[in-house]
């Protein structure tokens, strides 16, 4: 990956044949309808850090079951609640559609797995409004300023982290493409800026472009922003927002989190997504215990 | 309201009576337990504006019943998708227990009413995990400044409006003492600033002290943004979500809403709440929908 990004400057990573519908993201997403509502699903080892299924991924999986159970297809507004921690393996998704409308529809759905006895354990839920993002205006009066950050090839990324981070033991790494500025990484070299704030470049590794189940990977693949605040335990996600409002353009993301109330032992985690055509494509808060 | 303000400076309004658990809005968000999980309820027309229930009030209402039948006490984390418009009258909540854990708890509930016929009709779907806010640590490393605003004698409430807003009928201004920074109300006489921001000094106008239920009314009780915005017609909310951070400190609440992306007839309004020790004890992110 680290070799990929300076011939192409900011054109993202080499593509690697991953087109939306077959690639790697597609395939370990992939919900088999089992009947009204219910889907069977196969949470892969690929999208984990620390042996830790990564939330987004969580997310995505679930997210393609509802979006298929509801009449509208893109998640405009999508909620979950991590309730216990899942493992790869095979997986259960069960929606329920709440209201039908013209232009939204609203659904919950429920990602449960096995415990060893056979019996259900649900993993996270859902509560979600979906619509259609090609039927949207065309009006676009966004205050915010994309983030700044230098060309990926000054950025740095998994590959690029000094050696005492290689027992950081993440496959979810290896399917992305990331380039954080190297401003927001000082907490990597001991020295945390207490800005809690971190910027980065973001593309699937096979080159795969994005689009919206892949927003709600990409709000929650960055290293929490409470590394930045020097804290050293670990950040379980409580509760994870995510609004998509448009369809990304193909070419590589740019990702911002940041931080704004660490207290209590708990902290938000807001990101912003931008895609290739300056667009604000998604905005994300979450909720998250800072454990020690 | 606007003669109790000068007398009593930073003070909030003056008290009349109104104590938690024995107020106007205790009263009007009162819920009672009709069978396991079950709750009727009476929404009053006190909470409106324009005719239509305020959706803040109306989440504190499913709040509450679910407040009760969750372990955990206090909303943490609670998001509300808004199906159908809410009238006063006779509703139902019925909650689901998702997940009972030590230091979380998270439900489900459903927000009904009935049409001509008597057939349900779900007005709000909420998913929300409570805790125990008096069990949270005692740290705060919060980043975020309290807004700046004028003292409240110098900021303007509904009884300050033009004459032309006489006709924007509101039951829900004469239970909130709210104080608006002139600064941000630019729009009420015809010139929007465009920054999409308001700032406003707020309490329950009967002097009852704020708590985590009174905070999920305080950040959908300013006017929407999207009148800084130009924007003439109506922005109702498609999901609200609220962090309750910390317990708030009796005294006036400082309330900051803005907006970022407004695009594709769709924007975001993220609030703030500040209570009176300079304590950041709320945050929230709607999406709403701006209709022509």
């Amino acid at each position: 990956m680290a070799d990929a990004a300076p011939q192409r400057a900011a054109g993202g990573p080499e593509p690697r044949g991953g087109t939306i519908g077959d690639s790697e993201f597609d395939r370990d997403t992939a919900v088999t309808p089992r009947s009204p509502g219910e889907y069977g699903a196969e949470l892969s080892g690929n999208w984990s850090v620390l042996g830790a299924v990564n939330g987004g991924y969580l997310l995505a999986v679930a997210a393609r079951a509802l979006g298929d159970a509801l009449p509208h297809r893109d998640p405009f507004t999508i909620t979950a609640h991590y309730l216990t921690a899942s493992r790869p393996g095979p997986a259960v998704i069960r929606t329920e559609r709440v209201r039908a409308g013209r232009t939204l529809s609203t659904g919950t759905a429920s990602l449960l797995q096995y415990d060893e006895g056979g019996a259900e354990v649900e993993r996270i839920r859902l509560l979600a409004s979906y619509g259609d993002l090609d039927a949207l205006g065309p009006d676009v009066g966004t205050l915010a300023k994309p983030p700044t950050l230098p060309p990926p090839e000054r950025c740095v990324g998994p590959d690029d982290m000094p050696e005492e981070w290689a027992a950081f033991e993440s496959t979810m790494a290896q399917r992305l493409w990331a380039k954080a500025d190297p401003a927001t990484l000082g907490w990597v070299r001991g020295a945390p800026s207490g800005r809690a704030e971190t910027r980065a470049w973001m593309a699937l590794a096979d080159g795969r472009a994005p689009d919206p189940l892949s927003l709600l990977l990409a709000v929650d693949t960055l290293p929490p922003t409470a590394f930045d605040l020097g804290h050293q335990g670990w950040v379980p996600t409580v509760e994870l927002t995510v609004h998509v409002r448009a369809r990304p353009v193909p070419g590589p993301l740019r990702v911002a989190i940041r931080t704004l109330n660490p207290a209590g032992g708990y902290l938000e985690e807001d990101a912003e997504v931008w895609d290739s055509a300056d667009r604000l494509v998604a905005q994300s808060r979450q909720l998250a215990r800072m454990e020690r």
